[in-house]
């Protein structure tokens, strides 16, 4: 049996001064020093602010009926619990804790809910986006690292909505995927393809997270953006987005995504790119950007160093174990 | 417009540093100021656990398909969510929060996941459990208030599992309710009925909420209760259980509701109470018990003395409006 076993209170006549420590102390038989740290911290925050507000049991059950509908209104297309963390910020904090940037790289973003795994692949310079409504764009991209050296086989994922604003999957009559695709890199670290103009579009707000919105008095608006994600075998996955400059949104973004690197100006097509990729005519508007990965290795030293010196700061004794702290027990 | 509205700030460029205090901006657009206070304080706690514990993107994953299976596995008889608050001691810190209890009245627990809204009402001395398996226990108790005197007229709720420890709503074949009833407490305060002895049971631990329990190495075990719920207009509602002692879960309970003044001694029905009242044999399992009741009015003022007091000492200054705390603002 577990040593610590023997610590377990007997658990009768908690209160609201003595229950945390004792939902820890029975939590804490648990045998991943990780999980029992996520877990311990989890309850103190949980109890915290229930003890802060003084929530009420009314309060308290509009809470738990209202994370079911969220739970319910999930599907093999909707992630409504992705969407909550997004519109409280969760989503881009967690992103910016494990995917550390160091300078010159290219930042993350938030992932959102309408990444699929059923892109097909495709061939540089192919048609990601079937939609007749939408404007025409060129993405002629880069991919390299820190010392400017192009990175060839990267996979990239890329996914944007319709021209009405729509991804795929919210189209009931969806029968494949489009608007999003899965390209490689090639020896220039370059890649491209045909899509459409991003366009501002509401998340979801049908549901728990629309109503939250709305009682929060915020617009459920996201900029025009177009979603990327880059994965190699020894390199940090990015996941990260395009936005347009000048948006209506840019500034209010309503999962908190925009970051002024990621913001690009779109040109048009002139006749030498025209001559150089067949089938895209002169005029057409134009996207391009260079992103910078980082490797496995710096992304790992960088996030360990900024993990130990934020626990530091907050008086917090831990040790690095496999990327993620843990108390440091004497 | 709210004039709050001009506070937002650009919403870009946001850092693990900065995101939690514009993000609450964004939401203070919020006209209610309780429901502005409840909005902030969640989001310090959940991004502050997402920095203590550098949360990785993985790990928040798995906690969105958590939460996710947890919504799933809710229906009309079950309550996930409710079962993870329980497991996690939130339930009774919110019981012990909302409904303080004066010296010398009953004390209060976790009403749990399986009270109904479709127990029959039924006459004092019904028979509540039809368990042909169960031991017959004959139940004879008293509500009062704080000044010994007795009150009549008050709903109560009673539930408890069949012999095997299922609720009704856990048998896919129910057809009516049984092992649950409302009765009314006569003019000496009295109500009394015939149950069956309860038995100590798992909580529903085929889902998430056990799979939770089984990681962190707990027991989904419950100690024997039966629950009672008292209603009546002017008087605080009083949801409770009472225990049996000597259970060998007695202080291990999954859900951390036992306290000593509910656990209770069985007796057996004697010649005198057997003659007393028709139907119920000498020899009989007895549970008696003198449940006392606060008035609305000394529990508001109670519940509100100790939230100033409490949040005094957290150095927070509020007002209290309508029983519930908001920020000062001066």
């Amino acid at each position: 049996m577990d040593s610590s076993n023997k610590r377990i209170p007997l658990l009768k006549d908690l209160t609201i001064d003595n229950i945390t420590d004792n939902v820890n102390l029975v939590n804490s038989k648990n045998p991943s020093p990780r999980f029992k740290f996520l877990l311990e911290r989890l309850v103190v925050h949980l109890h915290d602010f229930a003890r802060e507000t003084r929530l009420s049991q009314n309060e308290w059950l509009e809470a738990i009926l209202f994370l079911t509908a969220t739970g319910q209104i999930c599907s093999d297309v909707r992630q409504e619990f992705i969407l909550l963390s997004d519109i409280l910020g969760l989503s881009l904090l967690v992103d910016s804790i494990d995917h550390p940037k160091p300078a010159g790289s290219t930042e993350g973003t938030v992932l959102g809910p309408f990444h699929t795994h059923d892109a097909e692949q495709l061939e540089n310079g192919a048609i990601m986006s079937h939609d007749q409504n939408g404007e025409p764009l060129f993405v002629l991209c880069t991919v390299k690292d820190t010392q400017g050296n192009p990175v060839s086989d990267v996979k990239i994922d890329i996914w944007e909505t319709d021209s009405s604003g729509m991804y795929d999957v919210q189209h009931l009559e969806r029968e494949k995927p489009d608007g999003r695709c899965i390209l490689t890199s090639d020896e220039e670290g370059k890649f491209w393809f045909k899509g459409i103009v991003p366009v501002p579009y509401p998340i979801p707000h049908d549901g728990p997270v629309g109503m939250l919105l709305s009682k929060l008095n915020r617009h459920p608006m996201r900029p025009s953006h177009m979603h990327f994600m880059f994965e190699k075998e020894g390199w940090d996955k990015l996941i990260t987005a395009l936005y347009l400059r000048g948006d209506p949104y840019e500034t209010s973004d309503a999962v908190f995504g925009v970051k002024e690197p990621l913001i690009v100006d779109l040109g048009r097509v002139d006749k030498d790119l025209a001559r150089k990729y067949p089938g895209i005519h002169e005029g057409t508007r134009l996207m391009t950007y260079d992103f910078v990965l980082v490797t496995d290795k710096e992304t790992v030293q960088l996030r360990d160093r900024n993990s130990v010196e934020a626990l530091k700061k907050l008086n917090m004794s831990v040790k690095i174990v496999d990327g993620l702290p843990v108390p440091q027990i004497d």
